[in-house]
């Protein structure tokens, strides 16, 4: 079975292992350590843990345990001083404390979870993501990219870590043995360069032999992707694993709805749909191009009227596993 | 293998289980609801759950799981609104909202901790404990037994419940078949008699085949329990149970250390320990004397200095267990 190194955080990793898991592959999925919003960001700072959000959703994407447990992991107390949390953000920072550190306690929850393969935090140790805006400015937390109205006005220059910290070791390790290093979808500055950003990350991925796929996310973000077309995710990612590193990247081609894409330009700006730029010849990398888009989930409900259920523009994760198996055992699938 | 059914609630219930489990019976520990303090108070009144506190405990005596996942059922968070909250309770909490009911979710957790046997709440509705003070002043709350200082100023009267439930219908289905019926031992007012208060457990024992094993606790709490005997406790069984439906008592013999006694005999007055009234002859049902008491640890520090670490006069959970099992299968223990 090849070795798949996952790079990401959040939803867009969710997605990817859903996906990937049910294929014959041994997978590692390394997860970002930014993540300071909700239920996570009370857990950081009044229990002082290590953000349990991001990797609760990969250890649940890849449970092989009952329907029951994994629904368990994504329930939200409703009321009190539990008000918000998640059940599976609690499990983490319980097994973190009793454990002594996060990286032991996430192997705990993957125990008890049975997921197939691993989950493995970038770094082990406490750290913030600090964003920089065009004016200068320097915001502090990565929850400020979303509710903080200034990222959307003023623009995203940067981002950075504080402190500088060192890759958690397992994931140097895991990056060295891959066969493949998929990197994304995901947040760009919330979820991927927040793993890139860690030290001996992007070194190790220029070093490894793996063949390196980047998922380019389906949608841009206002103030901070602005008309960002395939080529401008990638030379990004290249800035950290170095230039020509990237082999593949897959590109969605189906277009959403038009209720939804309207819904988008609203809030996200005219190109809120990343674009293909197909004039740029010879890339350095593979593009492929394919229908990655998450099918609209039509229900009938009552007096049959038909409604669409799905509110986001987001890769469906059974198209996207199928099309990387391409990539990664092309004889067989 | 025998039907054993235990009945009782907390850290009696949580001994008694931790020694039976190590035996080929079949067990299942009916568990009293009316615990309403601490971690277990909050939930019930800010969630509106049932009170998982009690059930927890037996669930993590009757658990095959690893060690780490048993010390995170009874891990305590220690700051912001998690504070004092222990993890089992939040599991139990978010799993009866997950299943619509507590029994259901009882059971889920079962799966989880892979328990042998099974734990059932003894009604699966919301109820309160009310005490009634010797003075005819009514209390609500099973908690302001150990905390309202009336109650051992005064002295309780009865206690009953409000409103009157009736039991879970799979508790009078494991009565009904059951081999071996074991009472105790737990606090008198506050674990045992909530289970027999519940319509239907006391007319089903007295009409069931079991054998029904007493055993009695080791100390008295003022107050509540002044000068009791072994055969004042039969008796207030007996209430529920029908007369001579009692057919072993057990009954403690070894003495405390001194320096715990004194400790007890300060705090609760000076029958501390339930006494045996030998002198009383034909009882009606056979008293297994024997030394039930939980060994003090003698735990080597620095300086070979030897401390006692045991602060409390209770139940062994292993001297327990094989004396009962020598009354279930006295042909092979």
């Amino acid at each position: 079975m090849k070795n798949i190194v996952t790079i990401g955080g959040g939803t867009g990793s969710f997605t990817l292992l859903t996906g990937l898991k049910k294929y014959p592959v041994n997978i590692s999925a390394v997860v970002s350590m930014a993540d300071d919003g909700g239920s996570t960001g009370v857990l950081r700072d009044e229990l002082g843990v290590l953000p349990p959000g991001d990797v609760r959703q990969c250890l649940v994407a890849l449970s092989e345990s009952s329907e029951t447990l994994r629904e368990l992991m994504n329930y939200r107390f409703e009321g009190g001083g539990l008000k918000g949390h998640s059940f599976g953000n609690l499990l983490l920072s319980a097994l973190e404390k009793i454990k002594g550190n996060f990286a032991e306690g996430v192997e705990e929850a993957a125990k008890i979870l049975d997921i197939k393969g691993e989950v493995i935090p970038v770094a082990n140790k406490d750290v913030r993501l600090c964003v920089k805006l065009r004016n200068g400015e320097v915001l502090s937390g990565q929850s400020q990219m979303d509710h903080n109205e200034k990222v959307r006005e003023i623009g995203i220059a940067e981002v950075f870590i504080k402190p500088r910290v060192s890759a958690y070791k397992k994931v140097l390790d895991r990056i060295k043995k891959a066969d493949f290093i998929i990197i994304g979808p995901g947040d760009h500055y919330g979820s991927i360069l927040p793993n890139l950003l860690v030290s001996g990350v992007g070194k190790s991925i220029k070093k490894s032999k793996a063949v390196v796929v980047y998922n380019c996310n389906l949608t841009n973000k206002k103030g901070q992707t602005d008309d960002f077309d395939l080529d401008c995710y990638v030379s990004e990612m290249e800035k950290f694993i170095g230039k020509g590193r990237i082999d593949f990247a897959t590109y969605n081609i189906r277009r959403p709805n038009k209720r939804l894409l309207e819904k988008y330009e609203k809030r996200e700006g005219k190109n809120s749909l990343v674009l293909l730029k197909k004039e740029k010849n010879n890339p350095g990398y593979r593009i492929i191009v394919a229908d990655f888009l998450q099918n609209a989930k039509v229900v009938r409900k009552k007096g049959d009227a038909i409604f669409d259920t799905r509110s986001f523009i987001r890769h469906d994760s059974e198209k996207l596993a199928r099309t990387l198996m391409k990539i990664i055992e092309p004889e067989r699938y």
